[in-house]
């Protein structure tokens, strides 16, 4: 099979971390006879410095035309304590989503027992713990106006959510959790006892349910569930919720696993679909081949299942899981006895 | 000293812990010459129960004369599956922190040595965790306009802010850190790369901060503080949020503590100051004298600070934490050895 990805390095440790799963990818082609073809292109800081526009142009049109988009991270300090900055990176990663249409964010939550002593909670809490998050992206206060008055003083953001656009995640979360592999329950996460778009959510929740006989469906307010994430991860299965929840359990279930570094998520929608480490640019280690490369190899694996090649997928799973099993890890999983960014990604190139 | 108190019961177990308050508060009123007043009053689906409105006009009017209010907890199931209801106990308590203009809520985090092997949390990540959150609470998303159309297919709700809105708070907490039992720092938990709002808070804290040249000051996104709170909770001293991002991560820190059922939280602002405990009315374990006090007791004793009674405040902490540390626990604390509501209310007053 011939695949055209597009390839968005992004800035800080993005691009270190990206190229091991170019690495990893083109051994998969090698074997299985595929072709990977790869187009390399800006979004971030380095498209700001590069181009003045956070996601130029070339950008969009390489992923609309490609298979799939493999992103590395965006962001830069100089950004985040300038309040009166214009042009941000975070806009590059926020127009990707709207302009791909990609509105759900799935991120899978494990844990491995090879690094359970990393994890910030004791392990009888997460043992077992293995759920899904199912995140809108295109939707609510994000992408909703943002005033502010001229004279500085009063600010605002809108959080809006139209019926279809609830109704065309929630399909996807559903018939997730009806996979042989998981466990039919969906939780929604709102905030229904006080906003009006969480109502909604509930509201067209329940009636989707009547679709799904055999997932069974809870709700649960959105403060609540940042305490069960922690309290009893195992509890969930498949998570359901709104952009700016998803944006904040997301990363605290994020935790759960011991290092950020190891966590992949896909964004799908009506276009191409796009693969990312859910950890961010991380500026201090850039260059130093220091970068965890696993989460975005793991991302590659989506990908990999995205294109229906689930034995590769598999492949790159198993191969990833031998280096964690014998100490073959960076820097943020093992202080004393570690190795580089380069060298993990070769280790798992020559595994596959 | 003479106080008067509004003593709102509410829903589930709100009776039955704050009963116990009122039990300690009169025994520290009799031993310093205190007279402690009390006006009953409804709020939450008891009151819409008997009045048809969660909260009554009475009880407002109480609330205004006096000197503080006592809450104890609202909420039903039988309304929060039903996005259509019309009337919700949480309006009552939305309503009450509009009409007093309890624009902050403040809420300890401490974790107590006896009762580290409930927190989810491994015993090195929690060591010296010690922070206080304060919460804007009568801005943003929950106070702002809530629309959806006729057909039900598009709802939305603004979240705005202003800035005397961000300035009242932020002076408070900037105090709060300046005291000497704290440690100068303050962490602005906001998503200044999305939001509007956010970069109005950021940009009045930056400015806030030259008038406490003292304090420390750093920011952090509210999916980082979500995750930092249990990766390395040491690191807060005040953090200072809005009212929605409050919400959530004040409820992720309460479980750090092992029991949600030992938190108490302060909301004050520019009339009567409101005291009340971190959990909800828990309806599952009303009447069943299994609820655990400890948490509105905290709160009657932020209520005594509040009075500049310290010396009282100071004893009734003392209290609970003897309680605690000779195994005087409710069963959410000990699922084997324990005592019911009233005898650790009982064995607290006597200790006082
Ligand atoms: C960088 C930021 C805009 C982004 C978000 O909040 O969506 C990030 O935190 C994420 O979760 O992908
Ligand atoms: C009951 C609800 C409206 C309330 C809130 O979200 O403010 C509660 O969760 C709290 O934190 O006091």
């Amino acid at each position: 099979m011939e695949k055209n990805i597009t390839v968005i390095l992004g800035d800080g440790i993005g691009p270190e971390v990206t190229e091991q799963s170019i690495k990893i990818l083109n051994a998969i082609g090698d074997q299985f006879g595929h072709k990977f073809k790869y187009d390399y292109q800006l979004m971030g800081a380095i498209a700001i410095d590069e181009t003045g526009n956070p996601l130029p142009d070339a950008t969009i049109e390489s992923c609309l035309k490609s298979d799939a988009v493999l992103f590395g991270a965006i962001g830069h300090p100089k950004y985040d304590n300038d309040p009166n900055a214009k042009v941000r990176p975070e806009q590059g990663l926020l127009k990707i989503r709207k302009s791909l249409q990609l509105f759900a964010n799935i991120r899978p939550i494990t844990t491995y027992s090879a690094l359970q002593h990393l994890s910030p909670l004791k392990q009888e809490r997460l043992d077992g713990a293995d759920f899904v998050i199912f995140r809108e992206l295109t939707g609510g206060i994000y992408f909703g106006e943002k005033k502010i008055n001229e004279e500085k003083t009063v600010a605002s953001d809108l959080c809006e959510y139209s019926r279809p656009e609830i109704e065309r995640i929630a399909h996807l979360a559903f018939q997730y959790a009806q996979k042989p592999e998981r466990r039919k329950k969906l939780t929604l996460v709102d905030k229904a006892n006080v906003l009006e778009t969480s109502r909604l959510w509930r509201k067209v929740v329940q009636e989707i349910a009547a679709q799904y006989p055999d997932v069974k469906v809870d709700y649960m307010f959105v403060d609540n569930a940042s305490m069960q994430i922690i309290i009893n991860p195992k509890q969930f299965d498949v998570v359901l919720t709104e952009n700016m929840f998803g944006d904040i359990i997301s990363d605290e279930a994020s935790v759960l696993s011991g290092s950020l570094g190891l966590l992949p998520s896909s964004s799908v929608g009506t276009g191409t679909a796009l693969f990312e480490p859910i950890h961010g640019s991380y500026p201090q280690a850039a260059g130093k081949d220091i970068a965890n490369p696993i989460g975005s190899i793991l991302s590659a694996a989506m990908m990999l299942d995205y294109f229906e090649m689930n034995e590769e997928a598999t492949l790159v799973r198993n191969a990833v899981a031998w280096t964690l099993a014998h100490g073959f890890v960076t820097q943020d999983i093992d202080a004393e006895n570690n190795y580089g960014t380069s060298v993990i990604g070769e280790l798992i190139k020559d595994f596959v």
